[in-house]
């Protein structure tokens, strides 16, 4: 279904910008696991608006409220259901663009669908729609905590338009780097030219895109399915899916397709005894499953479609005329989107290792269990 | 589920290289579509072994057989079985490969996850699990027919490792064109160097990847859902579950984040009554939702995981050891996987028609209307 | 999953009896639809506690709030949440049956399954659960009015324990009719007896159930699925998905088992250049599809489980006890599950109508097609 | 979808009762499990026609080909196709049908559905669509084995016509009781009426149905799911998904309305440990979730529709004239449907394992587990 995710670990979400609120059902958590609004709350604050002054100064506490499916600040294993509420509405900011499409939005797409949109706001198609997202993704963390111990989710703004991170060491990057900079990169070195050109961007009523990096270590071999649920199908349906995604890649990606199968084979050895990989150009993920290796793949965001300068379209009507974009937009909407790449992560992973666990009890660890 | 794609035509695919055969079950077409085995054999025929000097000789003839859910030349709106039966089984030229990991290759992974897995041939993760996959796109064809009847899907070989097709007008591209030669490129100036490039590695023992960019010309605007089922995510999940695959890139794709909002929006323009955009760096879709313009969409290849050359790897047992591929392979897939590329964007396609058609109602064509 | 039902017309629901409230997310519904609160409130006020002086005197006023999905008064084709806050909660009144099992509850249950349960109320196992399914019910209802604008759907209770309704003329029956006594019955005779058996076995601490009867006219023919999805399958598992039920019998149902082929067979014939049958002891329905007769099913209900007499159990430690209920419960449950049948029924239809417009386009009102 | 059932342990069926054959797509199943042709077709045989003189003496060897997912007798965890052929195919002897509606059979509905059916047989609705359930009802027995070793599937006929069986002790029946006559009964002193009335009845050209009840032992507590996908409601579906089913009841059923709570409720106490109740008349499930007490309940088959005597009826075009059934069908297929009960009743309770294992893993043996 549209508002749907998720086979075992499934979501459901609603909310629009300019509605009431935006939240999430989770169906299918394990019970018994601790779960509180902080827990939830501490990545919903990695995505929120005004969080740092290159991004958009929209004030949005976007506080959480845990409608249901805890007790005792445990999970029930019944449907657990979360609530952000809207706080900054400013219907005014959009009146423009009721009638008007907006290039690169999906103003006109669901016009021609649904033969009817939200009267403000971008509908479901508001990048408020992502906190669900990000809700639901850090219940999943909290599984796979469990579940998967050594699993670490990491995702990082890899390049900014012609701006790209040169790294060397993969495994060198933590959370505590990403996070040392508002930008969310993982280079040092490119923190400041690249905070310096999204405020250049955004000074022009201008904005850019680029591409943000997942590096998830710990992931047990074995998750995804064969052939439609391959593991990273579903991760790339999962990236496809986020607003302002243009392309996804895994491993070598469209890099890889300049190699020989000689030079792009990941030759197998063994490391006390286990089964490990000399390169990684399979990103981790070997005939749709994980083998062990660090799963790594990267996501292309386009420019934000919203700019502050005059543009050519259309009105409802179908007659041409002009739109500039007003309101409090990001110039770019990379920073913000690495905690929702990440959410996005988590709620693949703990699908597939719930899927797992039900299909070859690869799985089981004691604190899951239930003693009646 | 595993094996299963699609939400309302819904197929079930079964077989591995190496039994009685492989086949798939279509769930939800529309009764009274006119089908005979002779539509879904003109698909199988571009996708199967031997067709030309630059794939595979091995043998198949993949004749299909309708088991179930026609009658008198037509659909009965109920399950539709088909199967292929393996012809040319030849376990022998597998045997070394039974206890060895093939680097790149699923023998690893499935072990891991199922702790066991087919003593010969690839078992699902084999290629000739695609035949499922064109057996039902052919159907699924069949059934655009109907409900959109200027739809036209396209694929070709955009480029083979180095060499890259230049196309100047996407429009003019035809299938005759495409399929005038055994490399199925767009581009008649590339394809005897494509050619002889694939015969060259071949002869090295070696493989090449590439790119097959699929290009859908009169797809009708509102097909997609809001959030998790957009277009360019179920696309994106079907190109990369099938084998080989490491790459989605969707109109600008990761160039598209060179550019600034200025330079990448799609302007709108109305045309003969009909709401048009100047270009096309959305690739036809926005906001998740079909727009009217061609989806253009590409997806990369990597080179073929057998080859002919000695590589380091292990066996179940973690021992250290090489590994020197034999059997009849292909140097390089894209040329048969563009049929498959097709067959998967029309299994999405029928798919989001026959939601939409739910839903919405836009698409009812009088033809798939009961008249008891 | 758990707390998700429907196939296109899907809802996830959430919410225990001690939380913050109860509600749902639609998936899946119309565009354009025109819908309020107070759609929706009527359906609820027919299940709320308090209405009569027959049922629970808890004081909820059940009032619900649309969270998302609606724009100026019409349904935005994305996904509807409503809310219905909890307002009447005394925990303390629940506290003795903390650790002790209430006998033909699901307290042991819900602990043998999640090894944990809420520490107060039913959880997930409460009654007020159904506040999310008439709430649902409640807009499948108005979807149904476009849809198929003859269907109407009845449901009555025709027995309490051994008062058994006398109904000579289904077709007579009408809301009305049912609505005009607090016991929802459609034999006015036989409503007197029925408050006065409930009040007398209220009276004596103990509970009573019965069976509640669905009768629904003007269903077209042809809803319903072949195989598993049979429309008479959704609807025994749409009645046996409620708290309490035990039974469903459809057309002749167990009664029909005395019978032979030849008394029991539904001879058809023409009226109006309509085929019809004779009699209707399919109950509207022949090989899982709706046949254009009355839709007609019986459901029976145990009595309500808490009872003010002492009754044997154990604890939470197998010890043995035994337990007396407190609080503010329905001696019998049927009036009140009048509602709740019909929007099953609703959701049920509703999801079969679309399933059907996708699939065969029968059913496709101007309506609700877009205008783009 | 229309042909599939299960969420975990899912099937796909195709096959008319006139075409190939029918089969079945198992995706779920897990791997490392013992499975040969001779276990499915063990239970086939239970099924076949021609098993014995009171039954429809058709010869259909039901003979069952596996064509994938299983490698050395053992399943791969991947897609399991089954196929059984059509042997005794006879066109000619329903050509009368062709245009006639037979009354209370599937070829109006289905007409009214699709606008179009099968030229011969009854499509989808002939009784040999659940071949498919019996062959996968048989891989979920295996995997039960390994799952809960201590469950015990038995059903039998309860009922035919008036002929009741009356039975003391339910924990004393087993299969070989059962088996012990052709009619599948479990009170030897019932068989004998009960074969000879079915031989009447068939004499006279009508036709008979009756009551089968199911029991199951040693059900883990704990499998069944809050709210929608309750044990009871799943098995509901499961049995009014199958052809001339026309009640359900667990437990206390339509009988337990005319108790008072005091007189229904299921005192709880502990034996050797374990929570038990006095009375079963929750029929083992409380809340959706089983309680370790036997599974119980009853399931209606209305008397077969074919008939050998005439009847009114329409042809296609609305014309009324009359019908007599022609060919070879079981006057009682009671017989018959013991093993199919019993199929359906694993389905569920396999797939209900599968989720509670996925969702808080009580349920791990270790002969499931991989060991890479």
């Amino acid at each position: 279904m549209s508002s749907q995710f998720g086979t075992l670990f499934r979501i459901s979400t609603f909310g629009e910008s300019h509605g009431v609120g935006v939240g999430v059902i989770i169906d299918g958590c394990p019970a018994q696991l601790d779960l509180c609004e902080a827990d939830v709350q501490a990545e919903l604050d990695r995505r929120r608006p005004g969080q740092s002054d290159i991004v958009t100064p929209r004030k949005e506490a976007d506080t959480v409220q845990i409608l249901s499916g805890i007790s005792q600040g445990k999970t029930l294993g019944t449907s657990i259901a979360m609530l952000v509420k809207n706080k900054d509405q400013r219907p005014g900011s959009y009146d423009t663009m009721e009638s008007v499409y907006r290039p690169s939005h999906a103003d006109y797409t669901y016009d021609a669908k649904f033969g009817f949109r939200a009267i403000s706001g971008g509908g479901r198609a508001s990048a408020r729609e992502t906190i669900a997202r990000v809700a639901a993704g850090a219940v999943a963390m909290k599984v796979l905590e469990q579940l998967c111990p050594n699993l670490e989710i990491l995702a990082w703004v890899d390049s900014i338009q012609h701006l790209q991170t040169n790294i060397q060491n993969l495994d060198s990057i933590t959370k505590e780097i990403i996070e040392s900079t508002p930008v969310r990169t993982a280079d040092a070195a490119i923190a400041a030219p690249m905070i310096e050109h999204i405020k250049k961007i955004r000074s022009q009523g201008d904005s850019i895109g680029g591409v943000i990096r997942a590096y998830v270590k710990g992931v047990p071999a074995g998750l995804g399915e064969p052939v439609f649920d391959k593991l990273e199908a579903d991760l790339a349906k999962a990236m496809l899916s986020l607003p302002a995604t243009k392309g996804f890649e895994i491993g070598s990606g469209f890099g890889g397709t300049q190699l020989t199968g000689s030079q792009h084979n990941d030759a197998f050895y063994t490391q006390d005894g286990v089964v490990k990989t000399k390169t990684n150009r399979s990103g981790g993920i070997q005939g749709g499953i994980s083998n062990g290796e660090a799963i790594d793949f990267r996501v292309a965001f386009k420019p934000t479609a919203t700019i502050m300068k005059e543009q050519d379209t259309v009105n409802a009507d179908g007659d041409e005329t002009t739109l500039k974009g007003k309101g409090r937009h990001d110039a770019c909407v990379l920073p913000r989107a690495v905690p929702i790449v990440e959410s996005m992560v988590a709620l693949v992973l703990c699908d597939h290792a719930l899927r797992q666990r039900a299909q070859n009890s690869a799985l089981t660890p004691k604190s899951l269990t239930p003693q009646a």
